[in-house]
C-alpha cells in the first residue's frame, strides 16, 4: 500500500468556537508534538499547521527549531525526526497550491468531522483509494469546535465520523488524528 | 459486545527514563484530558491514574474538581462527563485490589508496550475475549520510556505493539491509548 502521498492539515481558521462563531484558534504545543509523532509513525509525508496569524508562525518555527537544531535535537533525536515533516501555512488554499505544484497531480481534499454530514466516505473505502491510485490525499482536521462550513464545500470527500459504542464523542483532535491514521495505515498481526 | 468491563491504568511508576533508570514520572494535565475523553467515548468504565506521590494526587484532584464542580463544569459539561470516570491510585496493586473487590470477578491485567516482547495477544483476540467472557480487563499503559519489567511479570496478557508502515514508532501515550481503544471498541460503517 502506498502511504507516501498522504498529507495532514490542522486548521486553526476558519473554525467554530463553542458559540458557533467563526474564529481563529491558537496553535497548541501539544498538537505539534502528538500529531507529528503519529504522522511520522504512519508514513504521512507532511503535516501542515494552518493559521493566518503571523505571530503563530513565529511561535511554531521557534518550537520546531528547538527540537530540530537546538538542545532538543540532542536530547531527543526521534522528536527531531517527527518534526522534520512539520510545516506551517497561512491558509488551506496555500497548502493545496503547494501540494498541487510539488506533487504534480490532483490533490484530493478529505474533510473530517466528529458529526455526521451528507454521505460519508468510509475509512475502508479511503484506504483502498489511497492504495490504488497513488494520488495525493490531504486529510483536513479542525481545531476548536470544528471546521466552518466552507471547508466542507471545497472537500472532495467527507470521512465518516470516528465513533465508539457510546453516544459520547468528544475526542481531542490529537486522538482523532491518531485513530484516523491507524484506521488507514495501521498494521495488524 | 460488552465494553462495560474495560478499565485503563496510566502508570507513572515504575517506569523507565531515557537512560533506563526506574523512575516516577510527573502526571501531565493533557494526559488526564485526552485519555479521559477517549476512555469515555469508547465505553471504558474507569480510568486510573497511578502514582505513589501524594502531592500528585492533590494536583489531580484539584484539576478534577475544577471540571467536575468548578467553573469548568458549567463552561464545558462534556469534559465533566469524561472526568467522572477518572480516579487516582498509589500503585497498580491498589487498582487491581479495588477492581477485584468491586467487580467480584477475576481481573485480567493486559500490559502494553511500544516494543515487542514474548508472544503478544492480538487486538483481534483481545476484542473477542472481552466480548465473550464479560470479565474485567485492565489495560495498563506506561508513561516515560515505558513500564519497568516487573509490571510485565504480573500481566496476564501482553498486547501486540501498535505499528504503522514505517519503522518509526514513538507515539505519545495519549495517541497509543486512543488507537488501542479504537482497535478494541471502534464502530466502523
Amino acid at each position: 500500500m502506498s502511504t507516501g502521498t498522504c498529507y495532514i492539515a490542522l486548521l486553526h481558521h476558519p473554525v467554530y468556537n463553542r458559540r458557533g462563531d467563526v474564529v481563529t484558534t491558537a496553535v497548541t504545543n501539544m498538537d505539534i508534538h502528538d500529531i507529528s509523532r503519529a504522522a511520522r509513525s504512519y508514513g504521512v509525508a507532511r503535516f501542515y499547521i494552518v493559521t493566518p496569524i503571523e505571530k503563530q508562525h513565529a511561535f511554531v518555527r521557534r518550537i520546531l527549531r528547538h527540537w530540530q537544531r537546538g538542545h532538543g535535537a540532542i536530547a531527543n533525536p526521534s522528536r527531531k525526526e517527527a518534526f522534520d515533516i512539520v510545516d506551517i501555512k497561512g491558509t488551506l488554499a496555500d497548502v493545496i497550491e503547494e501540494l498541487s505544484a510539488k506533487a504534480e497531480r490532483t490533490v484530493h481534499v478529505v474533510a473530517t468531522s466528529a458529526a455526521s454530514r451528507g454521505r460519508p466516505t468510509t475509512y475502508e473505502a479511503l484506504r483502498m483509494m489511497i492504495g490504488k491510485d497513488g494520488g495525493a490525499y490531504l486529510l483536513v482536521f479542525g481545531t476548536g469546535w470544528g471546521m466552518a462550513g466552507d471547508v466542507f464545500d471545497r472537500a472532495d470527500y467527507f470521512l465518516e465520523p470516528i465513533e465508539g459504542p457510546t453516544g459520547y464523542n468528544h475526542l481531542s483532535v490529537r486522538s482523532a488524528v491518531s485513530i484516523a491514521l491507524d484506521r488507514l495505515f495501521g498494521k495488524r498481526q
